[in-house]
């Protein structure tokens, strides 16, 4: 039998600025923490580590201006994207693909549009989410003296099916993949290909425990402290396809 | 607030076969269903449909020899993948990546291998999971007089990232996408892209609420009852993408 699996969504206050201790937060608002999975979503962490940048501030170049016209965009926005992205995958009507410097696949960088006020800003994905959520982590754990899981998570789109899911773009405490390979299922058969993304499915699974306009950023997992572990381990970088590996570039 | 997610992994019997009434074997060990989002790995179903080949009966032909001897894989498994496939969309390596004939762009167009005793056979994909998500969602109502929601599984790779995630390929009861785009979150900013795949988000977290070992092909989600409908809906099928949107073929 499996434990059984439950998610919790926790609201945060509404305006997250640089400087604001996210541990503190959710420390002080989720009850006991030992065994839990904490997902966060990336905008949040961003905010914190003022990982923002002013659209008034943004110096646009030619690169940009030229995809802006084409794609009918904000230029500022795109120089962001540019400046976010160390390959565009592809670029088509108003699409832009792109590896992100830290390495992922994504829509436009993982760069949000955010108002604050009068004032546009673009919320950009963490420095180093990994190390995001190796802080976090620490955090809660000086806090709670509870040892937790931490995810960060952006929502994706996909190249052959509609909508977006949420993955993981950050993680300490868990490993990203769960891994089958050469192990048996219940039938006694060899298990050759299975590698599961249990990070990338906490990540969706902390998505559906929530409303898009309920402003719970946070997410609690119960149920997984099978694969939870003392050490921060690998992080999500664990999950990238080496671009050898790549089919589909 | 967010209702409260919970998942409940049930196991059925170890070997489902052609003619079994999967709706009844659920029925039997669910408890109460009003509610629940019932997920279903789809090699049950499968089995239960019939949807299988023993490798034994397999004809092979040139295109499925050529293939199986230039990636050493067994060329009756082959043949099995092309017959399943309206298109081979990459043969690299050790890889067939296939779009089905239910437009599934997914590794080996969802055949597995199973060892039944000496025989080897394939478990295929259902026919039309849809369809197959509709008559169980039936069947569970003629047996309790209670709505439930059914979705039908199955692990697929992803383009660039390691590991797999468990997706929707049937659906009845409930829209496979959430629409936000258009609406406002929390802080009143128009979400323009924001469509949620939360089918595929509910097959994602499904999987994370069992082990691989356990032989539970069946998951409980309840807190999903904001997204049920009376209605089947359009299941699986809304979630693909057309070839002119696709960017990667």
């Amino acid at each position: 039998m499996s434990e059984t699996l439950s998610l919790r969504a926790l609201a945060l206050p509404a305006r997250i600025q640089a400087g604001d201790d996210l541990g503190a937060l959710i420390a002080a608002r989720s009850g006991p923490l030992a065994g839990t999975l904490v997902a966060i979503a990336h905008t949040v962490v961003s905010k914190a580590e003022g990982a923002v940048r002013e659209l008034a501030d943004v110096v646009v170049g030619e690169r940009a201006r030229e995809i802006a016209e084409r794609q009918a965009r904000d230029p500022r926005l795109v120089q962001v994207i540019l400046d976010e992205s160390s390959e565009i995958v592809r670029d088509a009507g108003q699409v832009l693909v792109c590896q992100t410097h830290q390495g992922f696949i994504c829509a436009n960088a993982g760069v949000d549009l955010s108002n604050a006020g009068a004032d546009e800003r673009a919320v950009l994905l963490p420095r180093d989410a990994d190390a995001s959520a190796r802080a976090i982590r620490a955090r809660l754990s000086e806090l709670t003296g509870e040892s937790a899981a931490v995810l960060v998570t952006d929502s994706f789109g996909r190249a052959w099916r509609h909508g977006q899911l949420d993955v993981a773009i950050g993680l300490a405490g868990m490993p990203a993949l769960d891994d089958w390979r050469g192990r048996r299922d219940s039938e006694g058969r060899v298990l050759n290909a299975t590698w599961l993304a249990i990070a990338d499915a906490a990540a969706a699974a902390a998505d559906l425990a929530r409303a898009k306009d309920s402003g719970e950023p946070v997410v609690l997992i119960e149920g997984l402290s099978r694969h939870l572990t003392a050490e921060d381990g690998p992080g999500a970088q664990a999950l990238l396809r080496g671009r050898g590996e790549d089919l589909f570039r």
